[in-house]
């Protein structure tokens, strides 16, 4: 049963929408907690709330961030990635899973960053490991199964791998969370720079890599030069 | 009246960029009563709270399953089906309308699975049956009217049958609550993975059905010979 | 500063979009006012919970209607209409208004459908009246404004009219409450199964103006004939 | 690695739609603010209820238009942009967090407009003063990166001024708040009919400048005529 060109750009589409909107609930959904703070306290005034409860504006500013940069991410993704199938709606449902799910630990980080700050990082820090495993998959698998056009393949090989490396990097900021919550913090907010623009990083990566090989490629010339020599 | 072709397709996508929505925010919604486990003891620890509100988590698992094998079903159904009328989109609202609601079950879920387990399982499951209902009614439907495209009918006449068997299941599995509240959740695991790929299934029950009308013909051959030579 | 055809279709798009958002959102939120009943009787088993609430299920199934069929009414407007201004986003936009409003008389009708039954019932007829005014604000400003295709413009009159019957029913209905809320709820539902196919009722009021007109013309020419022979 | 046109316009089309789903929800969640004051007071009738409340409606009211007033806005410079870079998302992103964040000073105008007037109008002043900044940072990147296209430069440079001049705006109807809540309030509605309709807004500033322009023409003609017969 061959499905036409046009029919599978529509597929795609129908994978980045339907996502989108799981996104932009996500990310509005956050605001519900801010709210929340407003109907707490009823006895002292407005300012003083809001200050008392500035834990819960630092964690709807890093929710936010989480929630837009991981859509950054999915959005440059989906530039090349051309094909769906079934398999692939459910690895790209494990990331939707996540991002439904961002919600909870940043009112986990509202509510016990003072009292409790080295559990309530250390179940951010999981979500976050969690995203980047999820954003790994979606990758890797279109990576695999041939989903990206074959012009763009060398190109976002560079691409996933930058997701790898983000695992090794959530499992040590989440293991961190133990020894100082601060640093740990610190270390999801350089994560966020980073991927705060992934064509970027990945470009770094790339160089990284070609200059390693044109080395490589240095040594082994010198050597074989030498043995040549020898 | 004639509507062209384009303006068609652009009420197609309509229908799913709608769709799209309600299900987005119906699995997202999910994450709610899970944040309103924070705002529920306030006296004990963090990880306490989160062990001692384990069903919320199940719950929360099995909500989002369930509309995510929803929506992969819906989109597939919708790779086929190329036309709309009006009363397709109260068929597919009936859908809705059950998606929406689906929030519903899975809170009672979580609320009353250790209280009530099987009235909190039967409600989940009459749930579940209305949806297989709903996704029987999308296909008969775009099968009967002719909403899929000509060289798609004899396998979208397979794909339909899925889900009126999927009825027959949902049906069993509601009544088996009553008898064991953990078979019954088992069961719609079950449900779950043969749903997770539609297309695989498709494909399994046309063998089935393809080795049935041989064996058939084979026989019905075998009786002729046997006639002619009598 | 001339725009394309084709960036016109793209801004057509983008309102029926955001249209679609709105409604999708307003739609699955109903059910946060279901979730609630499960919060409010903690003594109470879970069946008792729900038979008590039996207005909540009723309101959850009026609300989702209400808006289903604004949606599809909607749906089959905008399949007319081409062009957009900025003065028909804020026409638009008083529609959405009025959409994302609609879960406030729905948990009214929930709350209050018992206690104060006459009040709750003109709080929704008050919406319906007002869905009904932006309605036939969206198709009427679409038609004086040949916002509508050319072609399209004998049978866009009559589907606008539909709607300016629509507000004199409303306003009867609203006012009916304060008589018997059960009948003012039938008359709800009676506006609900006329719009809930738009196309069928504007063929029909289509078939009772010609007729009219046929009358009129058949009268005359016997006049004109009478006159004649006088 | 060179993109074609059409999956830059795909790219384009995704930040819209991912733009308007965080703008219908913002816009939708608004209601249940609303919902709330149900909640609040049992004893009370329900017109009672909804009278005393009367500062909810009116925050819903002005929470509503301004969301609908930035849809629109946005809507209509994205006629305009035909491109997006990286970091373009990010400084869409900027007036998305402040959009997904007005919820909550509407939220503490409903709660506090009475008790703490002053402080209440502060905060609201303070999330319009963010959203100018935004806009007016989405069209200046927008012109000075070139996603414009070359054809509508010269008018997107007056669309863009428009909300350079809102900032000043805004940034006085702040400080204002602290004389007369009223008075500030009163201004922002004045804004609000200003940027109902940017493209008007934009023609009449056109029109200014090029007068202007003229006159000063003018004048040098003048004084060159004078000083030549000097």
């Amino acid at each position: 049963m061959a499905r036409t060109k046009s029919s599978q750009t529509k597929e795609t589409s129908r994978v980045e929408f339907f996502s989108d909107g799981v996104f932009a609930i996500a990310i509005t959904l956050l605001v519900l907690e801010l709210i929340q703070i407003l109907h707490s306290d009823k006895e002292t005034d407005l300012l003083t709330t809001c200050l008392h409860h500035w834990q819960s504006f630092l964690a709807f500013f890093i929710g936010f961030t989480t929630i837009l940069i991981c859509w950054i991410n999915h959005h440059v993704a989906f530039e090349f990635i051309h094909k769906v199938d079934t398999r692939f709606l459910w690895v790209n449902g494990f990331l939707l899973f996540v991002v439904t799910l961002t919600p909870f630990p940043t009112a986990v980080l509202a509510e016990y960053l003072q009292k409790e700050s080295t559990i309530a990082t250390a179940f951010f820090g999981f979500n976050y490991l969690l995203i980047s495993i999820a954003a790994n998959g979606i990758c890797s698998y279109a990576y695999n199964h041939h989903l990206v056009a074959e012009e763009d393949r060398i190109y976002f090989n560079s691409y996933r791998l930058i997701y790898r490396y983000a695992i090794y990097y959530t499992v040590f900021a989440f293991f961190f969370c133990f020894i100082s919550t601060w640093v740990s913090i610190g270390l999801y907010m350089i994560l966020f720079i980073l991927f705060a623009t992934p064509k970027n990083l990945t470009s770094r990566l790339e160089k990284i890599r070609t200059s390693k090989r044109n080395k490589q490629k240095i040594k082994k010339i010198v050597h074989d030069e030498d043995s040549t020599k020898a």
